[in-house]
């Protein structure tokens, strides 16, 4: 028995492993990987998966639901050529790694980014307050939850513009106010499905008003929702297997269960390392993310001995990010409470024998 | 028991889709829809992958092999943004669908196309020939197989310029001289693996040397062979199951054996094309595809009856494309001279009840 606290691609339900094995072998008669995407059985495939995001997140009509290719890091690109008009000018808060992905990749498009609110002067350990949203550009772009940092944004927002958002690593994981954004974006790696798809929530309406002259077809979300997302071929084992998780999570009690047992997580481990003097977090209290909780040891010399601990228990993707150092355990959607008690435990026992 | 002749998302080995889902449910301990792609164990599949290509289709030194998302149609962007040069010129083939979706993402990325070779004036029913290849253009492109209207250029296009070809839909089904191509990419749903990957073949030298003013991250080539193919989460199953079908291929004689496994499937179907008076090529013999047989009733009158018997036979997905009308039968690399001859049986025995 393993307890994967990676951070992505990341533990999806067991039911789901079952379920889309089973298809690779048998999908009425054929593999799943061998069948059209045209075909009636797919083409119903593609439409409850969409349905799907519609009824987990409450989707207010007038938007779309597309499952498109390369990642957030595409959706940088498409996100701002899709919602650049007249100014050519957008608002972007800098959160770390992947907000910087996409101010750049903003850029490289030729919008003029206003980095108007950045926690980059503490290594991005918090999230920035008390910024003032900028009047004058074509929209707001920001990244939910900062997966290699642990921090994650409490509130949307607010802003009387366009928004877009990067939810990569905490989309379906509570619930959030769709209406409040013009486009959501996700890779499908986290709470959402196997890698390979990219989750793009759009509301209609931004639909075909691009200013860019530079646009090629695969770019423009409004050719992808003419098509019902199957301009080309979809990824379609991803979006599949996107499917059976999202069956799972309303079967479980959807996003608003999904969420209280995801706080219940995460208190769990962060009374843990808030209370155990050989550990401190890597994030400012209130700021914390339900999903990636980073953290320390408090003397390095004691990392053989903890590391020695955790892979004995079975516990994978614990090692912290490059940029942060020390431990991250991201508790997505399908990580139990067991698991997590399971790490608490071990760094109980870890301090009794330091202590 | 089915037939497929699926023009793609295809077939694919059996024992490749055994060995897929044995991974979905545990692969070293794990699923391997939920393991890292930085892990060892994965890094360890892509460097395989990247090898099996290398090594089935002879890759000389000073190539680099991809494994990216968003399919050929992404794929026509991508070759055209990174062979822009001084001319902002390029010389492409007209063979059809496919190749008029690579002129027009040229042409979107600012690139002054000459199509100097088409065959839309007789519906595409042929490859062109006697053409004059333009020699003041950065690069020439074709597109090798067109899958819905059944031609295949028999032989690699003359010229001195830095050559691109879109192979989606017959790489892997022979031998090919790696060493006269630039980039060649292909979507990985036919002959490779499951929809999601889009296959990358560069030569080294032409990376960075773009002239394009635009040129987001995800769409240099240089950012992705610089990271091993690993400069975001790569679509890591299709990864996986590509290079089980790699593997599959070579320890049934590689390419050369798939070749001629794939001339007699082809030989048997057109010789029935061919001999039977109820039938008719859609294609001009010399340029008819190994992969995409197309074909027409020659009395439509009959379809209900042929569809029927085709249809309880147990093969599935011989339906022809809405542009060409009547069957297309794609005999990729998995489908067995078994369902070919079941599907000339039905011919005969069809022509027996009609004759």
């Amino acid at each position: 028995m393993k307890h994967n606290f990676g951070a992505g691609p990341c533990i999806l339900p067991q039911d789901v492993f079952q379920d889309a094995a089973k298809a690779v072998i048998d999908f009425n008669g054929l593999s799943i990987l061998e069948i059209s995407h045209r075909s009636p059985d797919f083409v119903q495939v593609m439409e409850e998966a969409q349905s799907l995001v519609k009824k987990a997140l409450n989707v207010p009509n007038g938007y779309s639901i597309l499952f498109l290719q390369g990642g957030a890091s595409l959706g940088f690109t498409i996100s701002a050529l899709n919602m650049m008009r007249e100014t050519k000018s957008a608002g972007y808060i800098n959160t770390g790694t992947w907000a910087k992905g996409a101010i750049n990749e903003a850029k490289a498009v030729g919008i003029d980014v206003n980095v108007f609110a950045s926690s980059e002067d503490e290594n991005f350990n918090y999230i920035p307050k008390g910024y003032v949203v900028p009047k004058n550009v074509d929209f707001i772009h920001y990244t939910s939850n900062n997966t290699i940092f642990g921090t994650q944004f409490q509130e949307i927002v607010h802003t009387d513009l366009p928004l877009v958002c990067d939810m990569s690593s905490d989309i379906f994981s509570k619930a959030i106010d769709v209406s409040k954004f013009d486009i959501i974006y996700a890779g499908a790696q986290k709470n959402l499905g196997p890698a390979g798809a990219t989750l793009f929530i759009v509301k209609d309406e931004v639909l075909g008003k691009s200013t860019s002259p530079f646009m090629p077809k695969y770019l423009n979300l409004k050719n992808h929702v003419d098509k019902g997302s199957m301009l080309n071929t979809p990824p379609v084992f991803s979006i599949y297997t996107s499917m059976l998780n999202l069956r799972n999570l309303i079967k479980n009690g959807g996003v608003d269960a999904a969420a209280k047992r995801n706080e219940l997580k995460a208190t769990t481990l962060y009374n843990e390392i808030d209370s155990n003097p050989l550990f401190k977090s890597a994030v400012q209290g209130d700021d914390r993310s339900v999903m990636n909780a980073t953290f320390l040891l408090t003397n390095d010399g004691l990392k053989e001995q903890f590391d020695q601990m955790w892979n004995e228990a079975g516990i994978v993707g614990l090692k912290g990010h490059r940029s942060v150092g020390g431990y991250r355990a991201s508790m997505y959607n399908a990580l139990t409470i067991e698991s997590v008690q399971i790490l608490t435990e071990i760094m109980k026992e870890f301090t009794r024998k330091n202590g």
